[in-house]
C-alpha cells in the first residue's frame, strides 16, 4: 500500500509518500512545494495543485492523508489554508485517490505518543520509522510523512504488531511500544 | 467583455456571467452548483470546480471576479470557505483568466451605494441594472452577478457614464448617480 500525506500550505506545502511492503515500508518521495514568493495568490494556488497532481500522478498511492486544522489559526490564515488544502484535495479526489484526514494532535500521538509534541520530535521520530540517513527536511515534508505514518499505523494491518486499530487515541498509544520495538533493532 | 462573478461555498456556489458591449451589459448565464448533500466534502470540492470548468469553457470570460471575505466568519467556517474559494480560483487562473477580487461591501456600494445593504436590496438591483424579467435566483447567483458587475462597474471604460475608475471605494460612489439615471430611463 502506497500512501500520500500533505501537509498544505499556501507558502509551503509539504509531501511525502510511504510505501509499505509486509511489515515494512519505506519511503517514495518527500520533499516540499514553494511557490515562488512574489507570485500572485490564485498562481501560487496553481502550483501547488499542478505539482501534487504530477507527484500522485508519478507515486500513484492508494490513498492521501491531510492534515485537518480546526484551532490555533485565525479566521485570515485559516481562510488562507482552507485555499492550499481545497487545491490539495481536488488533486487527491480528481484521481478518484481517498482522502483520509486526521488532526495533528492525532498524527504527533501516532508517531511521538503525545499530542503536542514539537516538530523536531515529529522529524526525528519520521527518521527513525522510515529508517533514513539524515532527518527528512523541511519540517513540512516531516510533517506530510507523518501524516501518512500515522495512517499507516491506524488504517490497520499493514505495520508490524499493530492489530487492525481504530482512529481512536487509545488504538494510537500502542504505538510507543511498536516504536521502542523498532528503536532497539 | 465578458466577466465571471462566483460567489463560492461548499454548499452552494452562486455564478453569473454578463457581458457588456458599448455602453450596455447584458446576462449570460447564471444559477448556482449545489453539490450532493450527502457527498463527502472532498467530493464536493469535486463537483464544484468541474461545474465551473466547464461553465468558463463555455462562457469564455476574460475575467473571473470572487468576493472576498475577511471577517463575520469563524475560523471553521473561513476554512470550509477557503476550500470551496481555492478550487473555484484554480478553474479560473488554469485558464489563464485573472482573478479579481471585491470585498463583500465594495460590491454592496458598486451597486447599491451603501456598503452594508442586504441581500434582497443587491438581488433587486442586479435585475434592475441587467433588464431582467425576475430577480436572478437564488442569491448566491445574484451575489455572483453583483461581484461581475462591481468589477464592470470599477475596472473603467466599459459601461455608461463611467470613467477610468480605480478600484477605491470613493470611485465607487459616481455609480450612485448612474444608478437613478438608469432607473429613470
Amino acid at each position: 500500500m502506497k500512501v500520500f500525506g500533505i501537509d498544505p500550505g499556501s507558502e509551503r506545502t509539504g509531501f511525502g509518500c510511504i510505501e509499505t511492503s509486509g511489515t515494512r515500508y519505506h519511503l517514495v518521495a518527500s520533499g516540499a512545494i514553494v511557490p515562488p514568493r512574489a507570485a500572485a495568490f490564485p498562481e501560487k494556488l496553481l502550483s501547488i495543485h499542478a505539482r501534487l497532481a504530477e507527484l500522485l500522478e508519478h507515486c500513484q498511492p492508494d490513498c492521501v492523508v491531510i492534515e485537518n486544522v480546526f484551532h490555533s489559526v485565525n479566521v485570515r490564515t485559516a481562510l488562507k489554508l482552507g485555499h492550499a488544502r481545497g487545491v490539495a484535495m481536488l488533486a487527491a479526489v480528481a484521481r478518484g485517490v481517498p482522502v483520509v484526514e486526521y488532526t495533528p494532535a492525532e498524527i504527533k500521538r501516532a508517531l511521538v505518543g503525545y499530542g503536542r509534541a514539537e516538530k523536531p520530535q515529529v522529524q526525528a521520530m519520521v527518521k527513525l520509522l522510515l529508517g533514513l540517513d539524515v532527518p527528512p527536511t523541511p519540517y513540512d515534508a516531516a510533517d506530510a510523512l507523518a501524516a501518512a505514518i500515522c495512517h499507516v499505523h491506524t488504517c490497520g494491518g499493514t505495520a508490524p504488531g499493530v492489530h487492525q486499530a481504530t482512529r481512536s487515541s487509545k488504538a494510537l498509544t500502542s504505538w510507543r511500544h511498536y516504536r521502542v520495538e523498532r528503536d532497539l533493532r
